[in-house]
C-alpha cells in the first residue's frame, strides 16, 4: 500500500530522533525553561529576523490556535477566519469553548482577501447595532491554507494593512508552514513576522514528533501567556522535548530542507497529474494536492493507494487528497505515478 | 549536583525510547486509532480487571483533568477536592475556565475524608436555597496525593460508598499513579477501577516521555469524549506515541518496577532523615518526601543538592520536598544521605 | 413626530400596569415560587393545549436564548440557526460565551427550510470527520422571524420530522410570538407545542414591561433548569413581577388580542405601501414592514417619523422598517400614510 | 402572619410606581439609551461626588457580578472574596461559568480584613509557582456583608491601599447598599466612590421593583461594557424602567429615607431581642438581624411569623434572620416585638 492520505503519519525526522536518545537522561528544569528551549528561542527569533519576538513551545495545533486566541481577544471579541479555516470546522469549537465566535468569511481556494476582510470591518463600525454584536478582534489565516494555497506577499501586506487600520491582529496559523515556505513563493519567515502580529510555526506535520512554536511579534502584548498555557492545558512538563526539536528544525535549514523535499514530490505528483490529462480541484504548490477522480479510478487507485476522499462533487467527479511529508519516499511517488 | 526536584527532569524510560526508536519510520493512523493505542488499551484493561474499561490518551495531567472534568459534569456541577488539590491550585484555573467551580474541603495529609464529603453532600441537600448554589458532581481525589499520602482500601471503598450514595462519580488523578501502587499499600489497579469511576493513569512522571491514561469505568458513560478531546486541545495527532509508551509500560509490569524503583530510594532517604534526627512534615510512603530543616541545614544542602522549597512553617523551621523518580541514580541518594 | 422605530418603545399594557399596581404592597416569596406565576403557568400549560409543559419566565430574549441552548446542549454540541437568527448576530456572542458555536445555515426571508437542516445533519454524519467537529444538537428557529416572516404549519411540521429522525430539540425563538399569532397564519400554540421541543413566549416586545415564558414540552427533559436561570443571572427576585404579567397576558385572550390590533395596522400600512407603489423588501404578514425607499423619500420621511433603517440595497434602493405594536395608535398609521 | 423573610417581597415603592404610571404611554429608545437614564446616572454621579463616573443600570444581583467581574478580569484573573460571600455561595456559579475562579478567604462577620488580602497578595507572588495558579485579579466584598455587617471607614482606606499597591481592583457589591449608607456608619456613597474603583448600588432590595446601578470610577477603563451586558443577557430593552426608577430613588434622598426607615426597624427589633435576653448571632446595624433561638421559641415564633432559618448551631441553639426593608409596616415589628 503507498501511503499520501496525511502529513502525520510517522514519527520524528532521524536527527530529531537522535537528539532526544543523546540527551534522553539529561536533567532539566520544567515547563520550557530549560537552555534547549532557549537555544530554539534564539534559532527562530533569528529565522524571523525579529529579535525582539517571544517564543513559546506547545505539543499540538488545536490547542495553539484555542490557546493564542484566547489570549489575544478580549471577551466581547470574536475572530476573522475564513469558513473553511481549521479553527471554523475542524477543532470541535474549541474557540466557542473558550467563549469566542468565530466569524466566517467566505473563501477562495481556503484564502481570505483582504478587500473581504475591510468590508466586513467597515460594514461592522457603519452597522448603527455594532455595539450588540461581536467585535470584530483578531485575523486568523492558515498559510499553507487546508487546501494547500499560500498568501503572495503582496496578499499578506494588504492583509496587514487591513489589520493595521482597523487596530486588530493578524494571526497565521502555520500548522504547515515549512511545506508554504519551502514551495514556489515570494513569502519568508520575516515577511510573516514582519506582516503577522503572531504566528505559529508547525512541526507536528514537519518533522517533529509533536509540537508547535507560537511566535508573538514586539507589536503584541499577550501578558501572562504562560499561565494562559497552564489553564488551556497546554504547558508540557517536559519542555525541554520541544525546545530540542525546535532546536534541531532551525539547525543548518533543516526545518526548510525537509520541507523541500516534501513539495518537491508533491510537485512531481501534480505534474503527472495533469499530464496524464486529470482536472485539478486546486492548484497547490505545496505538500496537499487536491485532484478530481472518477468514482472507477478511485476504487482503482484505492486498491493500491491509501489518500484522503475529501468531497462528492457529482456523481461522476469526486475530490481527493494526496499528501506528502518529510517523510515520503520518491519510490513511492514513482509507484502511484504509475497507477495514474 | 545532586537533583531530587521534580520527577519529570529526564526523558522516557530506555525501553520506552526503544520502542519509538523502532517504529519510528512506521505509517500510522492518527489520533489513537492506531494498533499500537489498540494493544495498550487491552493491557491496561486487563492491569485493571475491567475488561469493558473505556480508555483514552492524552498528552498531559492538566490537559486530562480539565478534559474529564468538563466532559463529566453538566454545566450546573462542580467537583469537590481538596483545598490542596492540583486543580485548586496548579492549574491556573483550568476546571473553571470550563465553566465549572472547584468546591474546596479542608485537607489531611492532601487527603479528604469520606466523612467530610458526606458532611458537605448532606448539609448542600439539607440547605433549602440549594438550588441557588453549584450542585456537586463529582468527588476529585489525588493519588498519590500533592504531600506523597495514599488512600487506603477501606479509605476508598468509604468515598466510593459516598459517592454512589449520592450518585457522583468518584475520579481519581493518578499523575504519579505508579508510586502509588508500588509504595506499601493494600490498594490494587484493579481496587482503583472497581472504587473510582474514572482515573488516569500517570505516564508523563513515570517513565514515558509524555501521556496519561484515562479509565472510565463501564459505569460512567462519557459521551462523545473524543470530540471533548479535540475540544480541549488534547487529541494527539500522533496518537501512536501514546499507546507505544503505555503498551511498554504496561508490558511486563514495567510501570510497578519502574515505580518500585524510585519508592525504595524515597524510603531510604526518608529513613535516613528520621535517623539523623529530621523532623518529617509527613510520613510519605511514596516518592515524594517532605522533610522540615533549619534555614542553616537548607543553605548548606542547597550547595549541593537541587530540591523544592515548599513552605516556611516559622523562622526556624522550612518544609523542604526531595522528590525521586524511575531514573533516579541509587549513588545520588547515598551522596545526600552523606550530606545531612 | 411619528415613532415606528420598534415594538419596545412603551411601557406596559394598561391592563398588566393595573395588576402591578393593585398587587405592589402584597408580599410574596421570590424566585417564581409565588402563586402568580403558577397561575400563569396554568394558563400557558391550557393556552398551548400542553398541560404537562415545564414553565419557566425570564426577564429577557437574550438571556433566554442563553440559558436555554446552554441548558439544552452539552459542551462539545452547537446549535443550528439561521445566518441572520438574532443569535447568529445580534447577541453580542452570547451563545458562545457559554462555549456553543453557532451553526449558520444560509436563509431566505429570514427562514431556514427542513430540507436545508436535513442536508447538513447528513452531511455532517457523512463526514468521516465528525468527531473532530462541533455536533449539531439543537435547532433554533425564531417566529416571527428577524424579517417579520413566520413558517407555515407544513413547514414546521417538516422541520419537527427532521429534528427527530436526528433525536435533536426544535427550538423556537418566539419574542414577537403573539404577533405570529395573531397574523394570517396555519399555526396555532398547540401546533407549536406539538412540534417544537422548546420554545418561549415573548412579553417584552407584547404587552410586558419585560418577561419572557420558556415553555418546555415533556419530550424534553431539562434538568436543573432553576440553577442554570441564576447561573446565568436569569432568575428575578421579584418573580412574581413576572407572572402578573403572563397571567395578565393569558387571561381573556389578552396576548392576542393585543397582536391582533399591532397585526392589522402593520398590514394596512403595508397595503399602503403595495398601493402607492412602493416596493416591499419582503412579503411579511406580521407587524414588521419592511419597505424600500429611494435615499429622497427616506430623507423626506425621516422628517416626521422615526423608523430602522436596514440596508442599503444600492445608491438609490434602501431598505427601511415599520414596525407595529400593541400600542400603536391608528391615528399614527393614517398620517404615516398620508406622508407617502 | 408577620412577614420578615427577606428585603424583596413587595413590588416598588409607591414614588417609583407613580412615576412608571405616569409615564407608561411615552415613547422612548432603547437599551438605556433615554434620557431618564441620563438623569438617573447625573444623578448618581453627585451623590457619589463623582463627575466622571461610568453609570449603567442592570436588572439583577447575580447578573450584575457576573457582567462586571467577567468584565474586568482578565482570562487568566481570579477574584478575591469572602468565603461566605454571594458569588462564593449563592450565585450558583455563575463566576465560574464565565471562566474565573472565586479565591475564597475566610471570613469573619461576613467581612475579608486587608490584612488577610496583603497576606494572600504577597504570598502569592513569594510563590515560585505563582505562574501556575490564578492570578488574582480584583477585591470583591460586599457592603452590607450577607451578615448585614459594614465595613468602617478605615477598613475600606486599608483595603484601598493593599489593592492599589498591588493594582488591582476593588469592587463593592452594594445589592443592600441603602441599608448600609442609612445605618450607624461613617462611610459614605462618596467615601465608597474614593475607595472602590467599582461599585453596584442596589435598587431591586430597596425600593425598586428591579434594578441595580452600577458604578465605574475613572480610575478603571472597561471597554464595551455595553457590549458585554448584552453578552450576559444584562441589556434590558426598555432601558427607562430602570433609568426611571433610579431617578427616583435618587430625588430627594430618596433612596437613603426608606433605607433609614427599614434601619431603624431593624434596630428597634435588636434591641428588643436584647432586652429579651436572646443572644445576637451577629451585631449588625442593617436591615438585616441574625439572632439565636432556641427550638421552641423557633417552633412558636414560626406560628405567627416568617423569618429566615439560616444555621443549626447545636441541638438548643438555630440562627435565624429577620429582614426589615422600606416597605416593612412598624405595626408589624411591634407584635413581632410582643412575642418576644
Amino acid at each position: 500500500m503507498l501511503y499520501f492520505i496525511n502529513d502525520y503519519m510517522e514519527g520524528a525526522h532521524p536527527q530529531i530522533l537522535q537528539r532526544l536518545i543523546e540527551t534522553n537522561m539529561e536533567k532539566t528544569p520544567g515547563y520550557g525553561t530549560d537552555d534547549y528551549c532557549e537555544t530554539a528561542r534564539e534559532k527562530i527569533r533569528a529565522a524571523c529576523s525579529c529579535p525582539d519576538a517571544q517564543v513559546w513551545f506547545l505539543a499540538g495545533g488545536t490547542q495553539t490556535n484555542a490557546t493564542v486566541i484566547d489570549s489575544v481577544l478580549a471577551g466581547y471579541e470574536g475572530v476573522i477566519a475564513a469558513k473553511t479555516g481549521h479553527i471554523s470546522t475542524h477543532e470541535a469549537g474549541a474557540i466557542e469553548a473558550s467563549g469566542h465566535k468565530v466569524l466566517e468569511l467566505e473563501q477562495s481556494g481556503g484564502k481570505i482577501s483582504a478587500q473581504a476582510v475591510r468590508e466586513y470591518l467597515k460594514s461592522f463600525y457603519a452597522d448603527g447595532t455594532y455595539e450588540h454584536m461581536v467585535t470584530p478582534g483578531m485575523v486568523y489565516i492558515s498559510h499553507p491554507t487546508e487546501y494547500g494555497t499560500l498568501y503572495t506577499k503582496d496578499e499578506l501586506r494588504a492583509m496587514s494593512e487591513v489589520c493595521r487600520e482597523y487596530k486588530i491582529p493578524l494571526y497565521m496559523d502555520g500548522a504547515r508552514l515549512g511545506y508554504g515556505l519551502a514551495a514556489e513563493t515570494d513569502v519568508t519567515l520575516a515577511d510573516i513576522a514582519n506582516y503577522c502580529e503572531a504566528f505559529y510555526i508547525g512541526g507536528t506535520k514537519v518533522g517533529a514528533l509533536f509540537g508547535e512554536a507560537v511566535v508573538f511579534t514586539p507589536r503584541l502584548k499577550v501578558p501572562r501567556f504562560f499561565t494562559r498555557m497552564k489553564q488551556h492545558g497546554a504547558l508540557v512538563a517536559k519542555g525541554r522535548l520541544l525546545g530540542l526539536q525546535f532546536d534541531t528544525l532551525f539547525t543548518d535549514d533543516l526545518y526548510i530542507n525537509i520541507s523541500a523535499h516534501a513539495v518537491r514530490l508533491a510537485v512531481k505528483l501534480k505534474q503527472a497529474f495533469v499530464q496524464k490529462g486529470y482536472r485539478l480541484f486546486i492548484d497547490s504548490p505545496t505538500n496537499q494536492q487536491f485532484v478530481v477522480l472518477s468514482p472507477q479510478k478511485l476504487a482503482e487507485l484505492e486498491q493500491h493507494a491509501a489518500f484522503g476522499v475529501w468531497e462528492k462533487l457529482n456523481k461522476d467527479e469526486i475530490v481527493v487528497r494526496f499528501a506528502t511529508s518529510w517523510a515520503t519516499d520518491e519510490d513511492d511517488v514513482d509507484k502511484l505515478i504509475s497507477l495514474l
